[in-house]
């Protein structure tokens, strides 16, 4: 939400590109009981998962730049997004996928992981990770 | 799409309502050879599944009826889609239910199974059950 | 849904325009008790009202003009919206007025009305009127 | 909107795809004068073009496959779709292109356009195409 | 909107949840002459009131716990969201309400009422309230 | 994003409103030759130019006043849309404009020019542009 430092002065520009992936899970974490599993997660803890669509919104900022007018080039970001979102995620079981071998799969988990992974975008500086759980349920992951 | 007889005199209502699910799928049949399976339902044939959020909207036709001015009762149709719809279906993986034991659990055949299902309910005829899978791809079964 | 008598040769043509509007209404019959009321109408009954956004959508079919290349003109169908729908009910407490008088203000009720009064445009043939009441509940009158 | 005969026995199956693309165009034809296309087409005559976001949904309807549970083969589908839709329309001025050298590019045309263009796909009958131009205004060729 | 004091290090995570309610009001104030009042507010001053459909969208701002990956407990939330939100004013006029009897019920006033409201959460800190009050209009109170 | 220098106490309180417009555009700039251009720009340097519509978010801050119960009048922030972005830039070919004769017409600098126009309103402080380009593609241009 809060886009970063704010000391620069003048207003700042940013870029948002949305990825959307269909992927299940299942919340469950080897660190409780099968009934403490149940209280925490609810319906979310059966053992045979369910999924979303997940929309996931990249947000960049920085300075448009003068000669094409861009934030970044949205081609190199499809690209990155495409090996690094896409390819490992999209259709996915994401407990079997080694991001959630040793964390629970929440959303609030997916988001930092897309987070820390955008960090490696060189194309321009990822402030902000937000992704759509459904209609209803949104998490953040920012600057 | 085309909901109902079209024989009648004079225009018709419907009272259209979405319930939203999430679950998940693998497609995949014993009726072919693992490749057959990969080359029909390409990364759908996933082993591990991936999942959706599935908008259900149930569509009635009939009377309005000239006393409370509805065409059914709302609150007859929640609890008939929470207990035949929501408690069998959501936070669910398909393959595993009874309903897709013998069939493959791809929309086509959830859509027809929701259909079936609610032809069950008595408070107005549903003429048509829509499932939107993902933004882009939706379902329907109708008279 | 079904528009039309679908006996003419070849497809259709139709052109679907929404307006947007907000009022409130009770729903509430002087033909039944208080607490028939209450029963039929729930918390929809209470007595200061409550309300909603409408949206709603005018279907009109027809041939498309071999010269303009239009179902119809938009400038006199928004004309037509804005003087008999728009300026009658949009910031309107529906139970107010004359259309209300005599029937209760339940969506279907107001769908049916918004059809009729379609009837009247003579630009091109008013097909289905779609009330949305809410993101998931809507109505509809049609041919 | 009414897709098909309605003469078989049993509910229909049908399958929706949205596919998106954005365009310019003007509104404007050889047949009137300066004065008459202002009269009918209002800004939209502009003569630089103006242009918008196409949603564009293809509905197809048949039997559903009892191997695969499937209408048709999205992966069809889409391929036909890119060929024949998106390479030809997606980032282009309607006006230019050779569909629209006799007739307005209005989105009416634009759409019976599609329709015909999906008349040549094998896999599934396209018994419908909507085109959303902007939130407000959608267009539909059916059968 | 800037959700807080952005002086730690590191990102931030965010979850935010959309809960959706009717009601309707009347914008006036007995401050004003009734002249004053229609200037002011136009037609929704009208005396019978409209209404609307507000989705509240509540963000809470947090670790993830490491435990669960969560950042609050949603049951929690859900619940909390239903005594006080839902319960109070779904389905309410809000101008008979406490919280409106010395405050006019504008949007912007009903966004910090509910902002107030979700301070006394304790699962988590609410660090933004939006209430979407059309496709068109929206609301924040933020940190 | 981050509205505003976070440094006053207290909560703020901020309005959105959204004005939607169809404009077409082409990427090019004569800075670079025609094949860097089409490098940088991709289908979007095709010379007949494109379209889109185009949701613009004006983001306002402000205490809400005691007496009205609002952050601004919207009247008047409407009549300065209408009369600063809608008659300017609606139906319009972005290139053919003043603005852009000496700026690519990317939504980059859209946003910022829309940012520029609207500090002009003195109703209260436009903090936050956004311009939603596509369903996929947002830009915003914020303090």
């Amino acid at each position: 939400m809060a886009a970063g430092v704010a000391t620069s002065a003048g207003p700042k520009a940013y870029l948002s590109r949305r990825y959307r992936l269909s992927a299940s899970h299942r919340l469950h974490t080897e660190a409780y009981s099968a009934d403490e599993n149940r209280a925490v997660y609810g319906k979310c803890n059966n053992p045979h998962g369910h999924g979303h669509n997940y929309a996931v919104e990249v947000t960049l900022g920085g300075p448009v730049d003068a000669g094409t007018g861009m934030v970044c080039d949205l081609g190199e970001l499809d690209a990155f997004a495409r090996r690094n979102l896409l390819e490992r995620f999209d259709g996915m079981n994401l407990n079997t996928l080694e991001a959630f071998s040793e964390q629970v799969s929440t959303t609030e988990n997916f988001t930092a992981e897309v987070y820390r992974i955008f960090q490696g975008f060189t194309g321009a500086k990822v402030v902000r990770v937000r992704i759509e759980e459904t209609g209803n349920n949104s998490f953040e992951y920012a600057e």
